[in-house]
């Protein structure tokens, strides 16, 4: 039978990494991209290096758009890598009969978002094709940062790390689900898509020592955790109780059997920090109004390498696996 | 009534301009991007970075495909402000259903491109949507080229310049227009798809001043022309008996009322050069087999600025305008 993509094989967990694994690194090897960073590494250690495609349905959504989306998700990447975003393309693929009015929302926010990180776009590609071969807009953004702090890798965790979260998981996932799904649920569900870089530039400026920093897009918590867990081939224990999760995202997950280290983020990181830092780094984070909720949710241990383990509410333990299957496509 | 989006809009012509202006310059300006450069030239003028997705209908065509296509149009974009490629990104959207085995064939036709350009994939991301929402596969690829020779510009062409092309052009364009129209001629019609480095960088090696150079894709050498046109306040004469143009090219034009100057190319460049060096440039392109038929077509006045005058194979003369309407969509 004829091998054919799944969606699985783009849900940010299992399949997603198989894919790239089997397809595209074995095309392109080479030691940058086998580092598996948010961002490559180059010239010297000097720049950050990311791209991102943005094909989230709906595209404005409650907080953010596309736009926004775009901004975030790239400068986040090079952010994570210790980099200062600084330039960026912009390469839009629109559907024809798609509104100048929406376009021009969804350009302004960029604007906006590119501010925050003191961006700039400097090079772009704009293609327009006919009905029915792309769905509205999808958008993608490839940065360049000026590497700040050096020597984040997801690939030097110890158990001399804590692991933290900068706040509570999971709303962007839920956000979209319920918009796409129409779900209107009274709430203020609304996703968290923000800029990281200045959390990350205020942690970098009071001399904390950063070990590894991940975003938790697609695949959420559970795949930044996983994949650590293997690439630095350690064991992380994270308690349930310590990590925060917001009402609405609970009753979204309740309602519909989700589980919010599952779901998608779009402006939530997270952090392995050196176990003397790490209190110090909470403190710099709940200066952040966004980022009140930050804790500090785990540990790093020798017991199960490779492994990610859950201390349930109900003082249960039990794995917590890379996501797997289908999971809400169209999410960033 | 609401502005939409139109084809005409992606067309690389006179709508495509104004749209960029009007929506993305506009909220994105800064002097790098308004130089409308095939690449930014940053850090100090030691890097050129640029992107483009690609949507190409359809994927595989004649002595090429959009895996192909996204390197050279990439790194050729590069090329033309005197740079050699060296990093890129690559972001793929793939339709559910996809097959693996043509994902592969895509990708390693990405892997042979690269190594002509010893150009090296650092970064990528994979989105797998929907059936519906996208056609089959769209690749961003985004590139960061070292500068080896500098001052290349579309804003600086004089009286002093000759008007070069270093092959017979609109070969790209006809051969996606007989694929997707389904059109068989039995001839030899194909893509003139190609990596354009070596091209540069000969020039480059054997000391040709170089005054501006740039790949004439989307709306073809009408396109180039009129743009340099604009930006250098030049008038350009082309002589339509000294553009090559291949008699494969010269039957559909013919059979379908095209013209050659407006068809899209994906290795074929125009150089504005010195007349002292003019000469001696095409010496060397006739060094390599694909551009045996590079060409002196014309050369720069001061009688209608910001137009571009063709001379007639019957002995009149015409301005030869930026290409406008809805021209051939995803032709890359």
């Amino acid at each position: 039978m004829t091998k054919t993509i799944t969606l699985a094989h783009g849900n940010g967990g299992q399949e997603n990494n198989e894919l790239i694994k089997e397809v595209f690194y074995e095309a392109f090897k080479n030691d940058i991209l086998e580092k598996s960073e948010d961002a490559a590494i180059i010239e010297n250690g000097k720049l950050a290096f990311s791209t991102d495609s943005f094909t989230v349905s709906p595209i404005f959504f409650n907080d953010a758009n596309i736009g926004k989306l775009a901004i975030c998700g790239t400068c986040n990447d090079l952010a994570m890598m210790g980099a200062k975003p600084k330039y960026l393309t912009c390469s839009v693929i629109i559907e024809e009969g798609f509104e100048v009015e929406q376009l021009k929302t969804i350009v302004n926010s960029m604007k906006k978002e590119l501010k925050k990180n003191e961006a700039t776009i400097v090079s772009g590609d704009t293609k327009v094709v006919p009905k029915g071969t792309v769905d509205k807009i999808f958008i993608n953004t490839t940065g360049i940062g000026e590497v700040i702090y050096s020597g984040i890798s997801s690939n030097n965790i110890t158990e001399n790390d804590l692991i933290l979260v900068n706040r509570d998981i999971g709303a962007h996932g839920a956000t979209i689900f319920t918009a796409r799904e129409g779900i209107d649920i009274h709430s203020n569900l609304k996703s968290d898509c923000n800029s990281l870089f200045p959390q990350v530039k205020a942690l970098i400026d009071n001399g904390i020592k950063i070990t590894a920093l991940r975003d938790a897009t697609r695949g959420g918590v559970s795949a930044v955790l996983n994949e650590w867990a293997k690439q630095s081939n350690i064991c992380i224990e994270v308690d349930e109780e310590k990590i925060p999760v917001s009402d609405e995202v609970k009753g979204i997950c309740e309602m519909l059997g989700f589980e919010a280290t599952n779901l998608a983020n779009e402006g939530t990181f997270v952090l392995a920090i050196h176990k003397k830092f790490a209190f110090r780094a909470i403190e710099i984070l709940h200066k952040f109004p966004e980022a009140l909720n930050a804790s500090i949710i785990g540990k790093v241990t020798d017991q199960y390498p490779q492994k990610v383990i859950l201390n349930s509410s109900w003082g249960t333990k039990r794995f917590l696996d890379t996501p797997t299957g289908e999971l809400l496509p169209r999410i960033c």
